[in-house]
């Protein structure tokens, strides 16, 4: 059997059943999760998580620059530790590169990450820099740390829990159809709507473009739903809302009812969607690289939520509820039907 | 300017200078030495080390099993650890595979890094895995402990310290020699008095090989060396002593003297150089990957490593001595004469 039948999940789940590690009191999440956790002190845990990016899979170099691919590195293993209420400190860059490669194109990758390392004031700690025969590779690692009681993880959703996204959905995705498209050289399609109105319409081109390339991790908004005990599961969003939601519902043992009309939805995307005659609830529920986090909160804790909300603390939509594992995942559909949500995210080794 | 013509050195320092990241009073050792330090409380410190593998620069997948490339990233990043004086517990794996590879030769890889996460403790705590297009990648991050007043590091020699290294060198490169050979095709150029001598000839091979293919961590060394309070510097070798010693005397601002005729050499690759027509000093100067500890000993703690060699409690090798920086690094040859030492280890991106 070769990888691409068994697949990224399944290859993680061969690792995980099959590898022994030592009995450690203090690895309180292992494998899994968005991020490690290891318990260092009463008051402290560390989380550890890791990415690593490939060209020609994660990102293609015509498509962006170095400076964006470093940008994106950090930001997704930002989000992760965000996805776990942690507070990102530290991190170490792995580099395998062509000898070739211009030396200003590595400044560029820097300069890309250290414009986030400021803004989220984690320093740049370690690494390691190798020559790579063909193609470019990138593996950050980010250290951060938590408070044991305040961790949030993928398991701990309960029946009748709503379910909340930060931001909108689906962005990413048409910014990167957008950026192929461009790539390619073909014209965005017109239709006579927009015909003649070239500011406008580049508007929301460039908004889909910047969220594909720029992710903001939602470090500052995991903090808050972690400390203020809002969040009774947490992940972010990286693989697509139906194929993420489906393994914070593992994780948790339940089922899920999402509701279409609820999707957070930009602008942007809402015209894009309409140029190419396709629902934006397609790309809310398939498209990947969100990096939005994707929460549960118990009927309890909803008055704290609206409380962060209105005190201009933070933004989050609504967009179901948790419900018996029985049930499955099933989806509100815009004409009122309910249906079964296929997980149908990006999977890496999967031959499509 | 390409990376080809900066050099892998060049380019750690374009980043460690040009990187600014926010001062963190814990963190206690950043860029430069074998491992990252971060205190995490009064008694203990975190360290973190990560070690990138690509195929066709680190190794090549004709001449080592996916099992052996296992075993050899998990061992050169605790090796990393071994030389800060610390105890690794955790490690995360990070891969990129083609999606054609067979599972199986992903089992073995893991199989390769099952044997020493056992024999050392470490448990696998975390990942990432991503298809390739081309070539295979491999990274791993180790996560350690110390206490801080036991962390040894780079800087730390003193002039007048003793100079030490664990094991013996050069085997590791003679066995990519053999191996590469072998691959190759070719037979081993035989001389008459070896003739004849099948098993006389192949074990010292079968040895060098071994100890390129799966080099031991020195964690229990590094462990004691650091306890017992007896090196003042130490790292470990993995570009080859020529190049790794510059690195340490560097970092403490010192000289060194080396003794051609103290350089620990195996019987093994005194047969092999032998049958080479070449000098077994070549190898261990300048063959990189031996992974052995190099450190430093003040006078005044002479006579605890002797109480640990003549325990049994560990094995090591005195080498030569440090010299004030201003005399820089030099050798006593086998015919008595000193002359500079160039470093001429293993260095990515350089053209050659």
């Amino acid at each position: 059997m070769e990888l691409r039948q068994l697949g990224e999940w399944g290859l993680i789940h061969r690792i995980q059943t099959s590898f022994t590690s030592p009995k450690r009191s203090n690895v309180v999440l292992g494998l899994g999760d968005d991020a490690a956790v290891i318990r260092i002190s009463s008051g402290k845990s560390l989380l550890l998580t890791t990415d690593l990016l490939v060209e020609g899979v994660d990102f293609e170099l015509p498509l962006c620059s170095y400076k964006q691919i470093g940008y994106k590195a950090l930001a997704v293993n930002l989000s992760d530790i965000a996805a776990m209420g942690g507070l990102p400190r530290y991190f170490l860059v792995s580099l395998a590169i062509p000898s070739r490669t211009p030396v200003s194109s590595v400044d560029q990758l820097y300069r890309g990450m250290q414009g986030l390392a400021k803004q989220f004031k984690v320093a740049l700690i370690g690494g390691d820099t190798s020559s790579s025969p063909q193609g470019f590779f990138l593996n950050l690692v980010v250290a951060g740390e938590t408070e044991p009681s305040r961790l949030v993880r993928r398991a701990g959703a309960r029946v009748g829990d709503q379910i909340f996204v930060t931001g909108t959905l689906g962005d990413s995705r048409a910014g990167l159809e957008i950026l192929k498209s461009q790539a390619a050289g073909r014209k965005m399609r017109t239709n006579t709507k927009m015909a003649g109105k070239r500011s406008a319409r580049s508007r929301p081109l460039t908004m889909l473009i910047r969220r594909h390339l720029y992710p903001m991790p939602r470090v500052r908004e995991g903090r808050l739903l972690a400390t203020k005990g809002v969040a009774s599961a947490m992940m972010d969003l990286s693989d697509g809302l139906a194929s993420d939601l489906r393994r914070l519902c593992e994780a948790s043992r339940v089922g899920a009812l999402i509701d279409t009309a609820l999707l957070p939805i930009s602008p942007s995307l809402s015209r894009y969607a309409g140029l190419k005659a396709r629902r934006p609830s397609e790309y809310a529920l398939k498209g990947g690289e969100d990096f939005e986090l994707l929460f549960t909160v118990s009927p309890s804790r909803i008055a704290r939520l609206i409380e962060l909300q209105q005190g201009g603390q933070m933004k989050a939509t609504r967009i179901g509820v948790i419900r018996p594992q029985r049930e499955g995942i099933s989806l509100i559909a815009q004409n009122g039907e309910k249906k079964k949500l296929n997980a149908q995210g990006y999977e890496h080794f999967r031959s499509k």
